[in-house]
This record gives C-alpha cells, structure tokens and sequence, in this order.
C-alpha cells in the first residue's frame, strides 16, 4: 500500500485545543515535502458530507499558524455522520455512506483525523468501510488512553496554574477560601497537576471520592499554622456522587457543560463548613483557547509529521502516540471506548500528597 | 504642621488591586529615606480598631513585594469602624472612637490610607476627628474621580484582553458566540478598553442602554459578512434594566456578587435571537490577582513616593491623583460619593465605533 | 476641504514598533466606515517610489492584526526620497517627484503616515509639495514631544520589566551584578520606567551624566546592607562621556546599533570596582516585537481612529497625539527635529530617587 | 539503612536552573512530614565547608517559593571542595576531609543533591567517603543522561520560543534575517525544540556540523518563494569547526560564557552570504531566570518529593530521573561523565526536517 498515497484530506473534530494549527501545519509542510496534495476538510466530518466545504492547503496556506489556538479548519462537537439517517434515490442510507462516496469523488487516498476519542471512532467506523485513515489523538483533559500525553493539556494546565497563581494573591488579600474549576469531566490531570503546579491545598477530581467535611478540616488546620487563605482545585467531573462520569456521550457532555456548577456548589457547602469565605471561578472556555505553549506545538508538530510517516508507510488505522521518548503508532481499536484515568495510586498522586495536597479521601 | 511627622500607620482597605503592594513598598521606602518609621495596619481599620494586629515595616520587610499581587497587610470588604455601636466605660460609643485613640496610643502622626470611595471616606471622617491622613486611590474599576487613571486597571484590562484573545480562537473554531463577564459596576471601564484592545465585537457597559435585538442584529450582520462568530464583552453592571446601579453601597456590593450573571444572562437570551451557540466566561476574581503590569507598578510607585512627599509637606486630607504627566494632590472631599464613569460621547467611545464595535445602542 | 478625501494610502515608516497593525486596522476600518478607500502602501516610501508595490486594504484584510506585532505593510530605515538624486526626461531629480507624481497616479487625496520624527519630517515635506497628509507618531523610545505617550513604549517597558524580573531571581541565586541594556539613545524612558517597574537598583540614562565609582559605592552599600546581587538597567545610549547622543540621524543610529555595548561596557567596567561577578543581557530586537500590551493596542486603535476624523474635518499637516485623557492633533513643525527626553527634575525621577534607585550622580 | 535518616542537609549547585526552589520545597515538606529535620546548606558546599552558612529548613520557609525562579539556599559556579588544598593540623588535605567533617558535626544523616553533572559527581565523591546522598539532577540543558526530562528545561524553552516569536514580527517587517542565541553547549536540544515550537528556518547545533553557505541558499530559496526574511535559531555551542565542545569543564564553562559570540558571528558571516540584513540577539542569563513553567513545577515537585521517599528507602548514591511516566532511581555513577546529546537519526530532528528547518548539513 506503501506508494499509493498521492492526496489527502485532513479534518479536525470534537472541542478545539490548542495545537490543531500546529498538527494541521505540519501535516501540510511534511506531505507537500513527501508530494502529497492536501485538502482542507471543514468541521469536522461536514466537510466529507458537503464536499464543497473543502479546500486545498499549501504551505502558504498554513503560514503564521503554527502559534495560533483554535483551528482553521473549524470543528464541532455534533456531526457524527452514522448517527442521522437520510433517505437517498437507492433507498434509507445515514450520511456516512455519503461520507464514504464524496472520499472518493474528492479523490482522496487517506484521511488525516484529529480529534478525540468518539470523532476517532467514527473515523475508524469509515476505516472499516474502506476509507485509510491516521488518527492524531486530541484531548485537553489527557483522558486518551496509549499515549502518555497529548498536545493541548500542557497549555490548559498552564493557564489553570497562572489562573491558581493569580487567585493566592487576592484569598490571601482577603483571607478566603477559593475553588478553581478546571475542565476534567472523567479524569483529573488537568486538576492533579495545576494543583501541584500552583501549589494548591486541596484537589477534587473525579477517581477519588471525596468527603467534603475532610476539606474542611484541611482548611482548618490550616487556618491553626497560620495561613488564613486556602485554594480547592476541583475537576468539573468531581461530583462527590459519582453516577454522572459513568457514561461517557456526546450528549452527556453537553448537558454538563449546560449544568455546570461543581466549582459553586463547592464553594457553596465549604462556607458553613468553614466558616469562612468562599468564592468560586470557574476557568472554562479559557482553557481551550490561546497559543499553545513550546511543549504543545512541539509534540503536536511531532504528531502531524509522523501521521505522515505513517501514511506513506501505508500503516492506516492507526493513532500517533507519545512513548517518551518516542513517537509511536498505536492501533484505533486499543484506544476508542476508553478513558485514561489517574491511577489513586501514581506516584503524581503521591507527590501531591507528600506536599501536603488533601484530596478529601 | 510640616516637620511633625516621625511616624505613620499604612492600611489597605477594600477589594484588592494588582499594585498594592507597590504602593505599600513605595511608601515604606520613601519614608524611611526621610527618617519616617512605618507601622503596618492589618486587614484595613481592622488594624487600628485591635492595634495588637500592626507591626513594624522597614525596607527589608517590603523586599520582593513589588511584583507580587494583593496586599501584605490584608484587607477587608467590611470593617467601617463607623458602622459597629459598642458600649464603653464612658458610654455608648462606635469603634470609630477607638481608632482615633489607638491612633494615638500607636504614636502614630499620621495615616497614609490606601482603598477604594468607601475607604477613603472613612479615613476622611477619622481625619475630620484629628488624624491626619494621605489618601492613595485604589479602584480596578478606574472609577475614582479627579485621577485619569488608578493602578490595578491596567492589570485587569491586561488580563481581560489576553482572555478575550483566547476566546476567540475557540470562538471562531466552533463558530460560536462568546460572552465575557468583566468588572464593572458602575463603570464599564475595563470592558470598554478590554473590548477595543481585544477585538471584541460588541461592548456593554452600565452607561450606555442596549437592546439585545440590535446586539444580535449586529452577530447576524458579521455572518452575512462572513465573520461566523462573535465576542461579547459585558461589564457586570450592564444590566439593561439599570435599577441596581444606582445605589452603591457595601452591601448591594455583596449582594451583586453573589448574584452573578450578566454574562450568563446575556448568552442565553442571545442564543434565541441569533440561532448560534453562545456560551459565556466570568472572569471574576481573576482580574483581581496576579502580578500587576509596569504601568500599574510604576504607576503605584509614584502614587506610594508622592504620599510620602504630601506627609513631609504636611499636607493632609488629600490623596494623591494623576493628572498626565504629573502626580497631583487633591482634596478627598472632592473625591468621595461620586463615581467617574464613562461619557457617551468620549472619544474612546468614538474609536470604539468607528472600529465597528456595538454597543447595542 | 472637508469633502475631498476619497481614498488614502497608508504607510509605516522607520523601525518597527508593537501597535503598527493596530493603527493600520483602525485607519482601514475608520475609513472604510466612512466610505474612504484604503490603499496600502509596503515599506515605506518604496510603496510610493514604486507605485507597484502597493494594495488596496479593505477591513477583511486587516482582519485579525491587532494583537500582532510588525507592520503588515512591511517598512524600512532607510529611503527618504529626498536623499537620492535621480534624473529624468526633465532634468536632475530626487525621488520626491516621484513620491509626488505616484501619489497622483494612484488616485490618492491624501496619505496616512505612522512613523518617528524622521518619516514624519519626510511625509512633511511631501505635504509641503501638495501631497495632504496625517501623521501618526510611532516611537518605542516615546521621545517625540507634543504627546504624552505613543504606542509601543508601554510594550517595550512590559518586556524589559519581565526580563528584569527574570534576572532578579538568577543575580540573587548567584549573588551577581546583573546589567540589562535596554532601548534609549537619546532618551532614558524605557531605562527608567522599566528600572522603577522591575525594581533595579540602578538605572542609567543618557540625560543624566553619571560616575561608575558611585555606581560601584551604591553595590557595595547594598552588599553591606546584606543584598548580595544588584540589577543595573542602563539605556543604551547612556555612554557617560555623551558626545554620540547629540547627533541624532539615521546614519549615527545605524553606526550605534553596530557598535552597541554599554551593557556589556558597564559589567566589565563595574567588576573590579565591585569585586562581584558582573554579567550583562542586551534586550535589543526582542523590545521591538510581539504582540503589543492591551495600553498599546488602544492608544493606536485611538490614534488611527482619530487620524480619519482629521482627514474628515480635510486638518493636514499634524499629527495625532495623546494629551490626556483626549486625543487631539498637533502640527507635525512643532515636532520635527526635537527629541523629549527625561528632565532631571521630573517627578518620575525623584519617585526613582526616593524608593532608592541610584543614577550614579 | 531505612530508619536512620533524621535529619538532613540540602544544597543546590552549579548553574541556576527554574524549579531549583520547588525541588527545595518539595523536599521540605515532603521530609517534614515524614518526620525528618532539613538543613539548607548555602551556596552549594560552601554550606558545608562554612557549617554557619547553614540554617534549618520548615515548610514555613518554602511558603511561596513553588513560582520562584532561582534558589533560596544560593548557588554558585565554583567550588569543588576536592580542588582546593589546604593545610591542618593533622597535615595536608582538602576541603573534602572538612566537608565530611562538618557532615557529621551538623548531625545530619544524609545530604540531598540537586545539581548538574559536576556537582553531583562531588557529591558522589563524598558518598563514597561516607555521606549518604540522594541527587537531584539539574541542567536546563537537558543534556544528563539517564533522564528523560530535567526541570528548567521546559521553562527555557517556554522563554526562548516566546523569543523567537517576537523575533518573527520584526524580522518580517524589516525583511531581515535574525540570529537568536539560545543556550547549549555541549546539547542543541533548547535550539531543536525552540526551533520547532517556535518556527523557525534554521536550527545550529553542536551536534550536527553544518556549512554557512547551505544555511545561506536555504534563505535566498525562502527568499525566492516569497519569505523574505529568516530566523536562524543556533546554540551557543554550535561553533562549525566543534574543538571546544570536546572538553567539558566548569572552568571551559566560564572562558566560553565570557568568549560568547556564536549568534553575532553567524550574523555577520550570514550577510554577505545573503545580501540580507542580519541581525543577532543573545538570550543569555535570560533563559534561566523566572518563574517555571507548570511542566517544570510538577516535575521538580515529584524529583523533591521522590528524593524523600529515596531517603526513607535508604537507598543512596542515586539521583531521581524521568522514565515516563515514572520518576526512578539511577545510579549515579552511571550518569557522572557523560552527556545526552541530540542524536542525528532522533525522531525530533527528522520531524524539524520535514516541517522545512534547515540544518545546515
């Protein structure tokens, strides 16, 4: 299969995270080096389903990108094309059989696929039908299993680790108790490790179940040695009770965004318990935004150059994977339907502990 | 009343400010330079009111304050010594009483008061009892009258741009509207200056009345253009219907707080009438914090050094104000009860539309 | 005159300074707004020698550039066209015919033109010559008189004030002199604002002649004081015997940048008079560029706003400038051929003086 | 060995690297809640040569320095107490003999070691005389074998690639060609990953020999596809003719540092070679200070906290070290002596390739 790679598409789907621009980029500069042609795919899997929404990418076109957020391709959370049935003239079909026919009328031999775990296995549902694809992992939460990181994790810890930096000075102004929600709706690194970044007291996330009145006794000690000021990190995903994590769905996902809520309900019950001030922010949309930092653009550069390695390999169904030092191929189906947890007992969670983090167990 | 003074108290008062420990280091190190000794006031009034809570401040005890956010002396939202009746040997009585003793008991000869309206005034009614003070204006806001500019405001404009910057990349990834939530009670300061410095697409502020319909006429006219998101920046005290604004006491303070949600409020009431994603971003306490910007530190710098030259010339019951490029003194009276807002017709307004940005109006 | 002005050609002359873009992209959307027509044109003069090398600018091509630095128009030192004899069909000639003629040619009423004291003296004899133009003052150095302040200085002292910051934490865990040379040839702002912002030690100026030995005395009194590391901001044109600063051309500018080394000069010169290890950083070409502070972006959004009323009102031959809290213009006579640098006197200096920075006098 | 470890000494040596303070920390509350005493020891072994220049170490005085660059307990180049005879009364020795001494006069049971290869190899040479020992790998290099990742690293990175984009406006402006110099001696791994995250057209390093005129074609091609202008990223110690990168010494170290150049060389040989303007910038002391990265606080964090539990193990004569996503034990025997280089065939330098990066070769 090795040579027959001579055009492909590239699409990006699921939320943004900083990084895309960079994959996007060197996918381009790396395949027009190799001589491949690319073709710009927009929103995701939209643009297979109206092909009229693609557009060729030079490396003129993906000049200046490299430190941008976001993605020039577009993206969004809806548009899994097995999910909607359509009637067509040879009877009942769902778009991705339309997905299927317009690969080929683009003229395309691959697909380059960055996105998360559910627009990877939908992808990978397309592989099946005959649609060669490599996979970039995507997720800012680092919930992606076989690969020890993923680009744009980095950068939101960075920004949640400024934003902790920030809110010591003002609860320790005022004396307060402050709960920072960051993103992590099924696991908690982003938490975990902007906690111990920022020197946090106490982390929530969601592997550990949490007593809130332990939290509270946290704070209250510490308020006895003197520090009159306390910072709670806590993971979207940390609900004390914990049935919402178990279903893992597109639509979960929106409707949590939609409730929100666990930074201020925090906030709210540690009031009484500690008697003290509470305040709560919540960091979102901040996350995902914004120049990705050196560590990101350099492993999702890394990325996108190696999908191209793969892809004129002819090694198809595959996801590039960080195997420090290494960048590695990893197949789809090890990866789609699982979620890449902190382990209660990884040594990361015992340094918090050791430092003196309470995780409310 | 020139060379009286040997000795001064210093207290922060109020919400902090990126910059107050610049000001509290300017102070302590040009008053020591002058042979002034410095005693430290805890927690605002707090400190004069328990006069167990101040300590001595020399230069080594300010080293490395300069770049840090909030304030060494903690302060406080409550605490007017006016407002709590006490019963004393001698009578009835308020705590107003024992500042003014403590005042004395501390062998102070002077206060330089640094806090917000509300601070200044009370420092001014302990003035008007015999102690002799020196304002220094303290509002993120940047609403304090008879000074062009306050430090802290630079910060948290600095900061709200960088949040918008990001925004719009995940904005324009997933063709959204972003709504961001910025301070602004009273004054849409931050919101005016974040939202031009930032690109935003639209500007609401406690002075200008909008309609959410011309808002959304604007979004719909930037996808007829091909812009296919928005940014939204809203001062918090942007409520269409102003009511609550014009009332500005501690209290109401609080209550606002707690009650949030301009932003949110205007994302969901946009999403109908624009039929696009909206979603929006409280920044909340996180403008408050964090390492203040060169112009807010020198800008405090200058405000702490021209309190203590005010001291040394016995000049009293004013605080310290810019008017470009000098640093000035003006009489708090001047000062105290009234809120510098922004003009409809100001030029930055102007600049404001000419760029294009909506005010809703 | 007022009706006249149908279309405009837009340039950036000299060094390039953060806020360009941000001028650019308010002049184009000011103009557009008011039905003007934007012609860019690239590299200063050259865009008007060489009527090729330009293009119109419409809004969407100045989507997105306020937050980068650079000018998208590109620029140069070099290229007064008053400098370069030509001859022609008619006769000798420099390239000012040419500048004439082409700005004729190109259908333009009137020029736009964002640069220092040398391009706008340029464009000023153009104007005298029929060619109606605006001027906006571009200086990082913030040494052109008859404003308050221009765009880009407020970056420049961000970034200096960061890397002094940075060395703060390395000369104190080496218990080093550190010697930062930052911009400043004739004037000591960016020394000076950065110095008090970063909490130097020392700072000096061209405007201010000062002795290394009193520089070494004021080290050794804070090594004695038990701060064992000083950090030395010095602009780089303060050579403490000044001959080189009272020529100020291009061609000594050019010279000056080649020679360089009062950074490098001070540390040798400071370590035996110290008997401390003294190292120096040049800030050089990285005070220049990235993304301009939100200060910046709104002063130019301002500038180039206004600079479009100003064609409206057919007001040419000045120059927008910052006398706070407005923008009003200035004549480009008043400004050409001067320089304003720091009075000695000035309540910036003595705020120096009294929180303990030493100027070596 | 397991439960003899009651109190301990600390030292930071060599060179200050980001994150030196949060391995600090680490360690103290890490042992402090293990029940183990720490001693900081200052200045590296000057600590332990001088025992008055020691002091103790509680999780009261880490407060706060997780976010600071540089070292609480001071640093400093020199110092190898094998390298220095002196004379006792019991005949010659060194200030071994002494450091062994005092080890034991200060009662303290083991020494905690976060330095670069040099310091630990001291370090090791105690060990072996019996002072138990855990070391801590520093290098913002990155060059210690054995690890994955040292902390610092990151940060300079972080620092240099933000350099390279600001590099990128002003470059583009002016059409020049700009040299950044970044750190790296002996390793290219700073120049490699800023080079990438930060775009770049050409990459020096010592590693791979390169050819001035082949760099030069690589513009003029840049050139002729329509960039005109270029960064060229080169590490200090990418000299074309390598002789000096042979020898690894500390005092090589300090003859280079003050030699400097590579940057300012390769400029001014670039110019004539390109017909461009050449510009160079040094990043120097710049890239070790501030505040670390997220990546390098959690890194420093799990090395201090590892560090601890390696003492309750009673295993000695090791150093942390990252295997993803581990943090282990090495020996340090088989790190002494040796450095990780940047290895021609690494998937890294093949992703710089493919993305365009010249190097020369």
């Amino acid at each position: 299969m090795q040579t027959h790679v001579r055009r492909i598409g590239i699409l990006t789907g699921g939320g943004d995270a900083p990084g895309l621009n960079a994959v996007i980029r060197a996918v381009v500069k790396s395949a027009t080096n190799a001589g491949i042609e690319c073709l710009g795919l927009e929103d995701s899997f939209d643009g297979l389903i109206f092909p009229e929404r693609s557009r060729p990418l030079t490396p003129r076109d993906v000049t200046g990108i490299l430190r941008l957020g976001g993605t020039i391709l577009g993206t969004t959370n809806r548009g899994n094309p097995f999910a909607y049935p359509i009637s067509t003239e040879s009877g009942p079909a769902d778009y991705s059989d339309r997905c299927v026919d317009n690969f080929r009328k683009l003229g395309l031999d691959a697909l380059v696929v960055i996105g998360g775990d559910g627009t990877l296995a939908i992808a990978y549902e397309l592989h099946k039908r005959g649609v060669p694809m490599v996979g970039v992992p995507k997720t800012i939460d680092n919930d992606i299993v076989e690969t020890t990181m993923t680009f744009g994790f980095d950068t939101a810890v960075e920004f949640a680790t400024g934003a902790i930096d920030r809110l010591h000075s003002t609860a320790e102004a005022h004396h307060r108790v402050m709960v920072v929600e960051v993103m992590g709706r099924y696991a908690g690194w982003i938490a975990l490790y902007s906690g111990i970044a920022g020197g946090a007291d106490v982390v929530l996330i969601p592997e550990l179940p949490y007593h809130l009145d332990r939290v509270a006794e946290h704070i209250r000690a510490r308020e006895r040695w003197g520090a009159r000021f306390s910072i709670v990190v806590a993971a979207e995903g940390a609900f004390s009770s914990g049935g919402a994590r178990t279903v893992k769905t597109e639509g979960t996902t929106e409707r949590m965004e939609r409730l929100g809520g666990i930074g201020e309900t925090i906030a709210r019950e540690l009031e009484p318990l500690t008697e003290k001030e509470c305040r709560h922010v919540v960091l979102g949309h901040l996350q995902r935004g914004g120049s990705p930092t050196s560590y990101d653009r350099v492993l999702a550069t890394r990325f996108g150059s190696y999908a191209v390695e793969l892809l004129l390999a002819g090694q198809f169904g595959v996801m590039t994977a960080l195997h420090p030092p290494d960048v590695v191929a990893v197949p789809i189906e090890s990866v789609v339907g699982r979620t890449r947890t902190v382990p209660a007992d990884s040594d990361v969670v015992r340094t918090a502990k050791h430092v003196g983090i309470c995780f409310g167990d």
